[in-house]
């Protein structure tokens, strides 16, 4: 039961698309991504999840609208809503979902990270 | 589904110790809390938490130390361990915690909060 930077843990990796679990918790992981460029349209059959950004802007498509998050701005996308994230620059964000989700969710790619380091 | 601007929601209320709930996800509550002066000895006997700081600097005292936590920094405390926060300072802070937490945890006191708005 230490303290966790968040700052000292994005020094940890320079990869994108790849997240790293930082913490457990009640079955749900906490992770941290960098990205950057355009992920695969995807969505999850069962869980919800979170994005929190810390750095950077994200670009997030629906089907039906775009939406932008900056720093400090979070949304949750539920089960079954199809999304397609995208970054113009690098952007550092924070996860919170539960510890059966597949990055890419349905959609297997090159992407797809079965197994995530936990750093 | 709309993006959640963290400093917007914290300008929302001004009382200590009160969480909000300000989205949901998987069972789990994403709360914020603003909080300064000392906290109640209590444990939670199911929940794991995290606390996650916005701003300001938390302490949180346990049985056998004290950490300290800053902007940036998160801890997760797991069910059964007894803590104490406090804060000599206003803090502002991110929960994320199962939908059946109550804040004092298995104590009683003019702190527990039965009821969380959702802002």
């Amino acid at each position: 039961m230490e303290k966790i930077n968040l700052r000292e843990k994005f020094s940890l990796f320079n990869d994108y698309w790849n997240p790293r679990i930082i913490g457990e918790l009640n079955g749900q992981d906490v992770k941290l991504v960098k990205v950057r460029g355009e992920f695969v349209w995807h969505d999850h059959k069962n869980e919800d999840e979170l994005f929190l950004i810390i750095k950077g802007k994200l670009k997030i498509e629906f089907r039906d609208r775009i939406v932008e998050l900056s720093e400090g701005e979070m949304i949750i996308i539920p089960h079954g809503v199809e999304h397609k994230p995208f970054a113009d620059e690098e952007v550092h964000m924070m996860l919170f979902e539960p510890k059966s989700t597949i990055n890419t969710g349905e959609v297997r790619n090159e992407n797809t990270r079965d197994e995530l380091e936990f750093i």
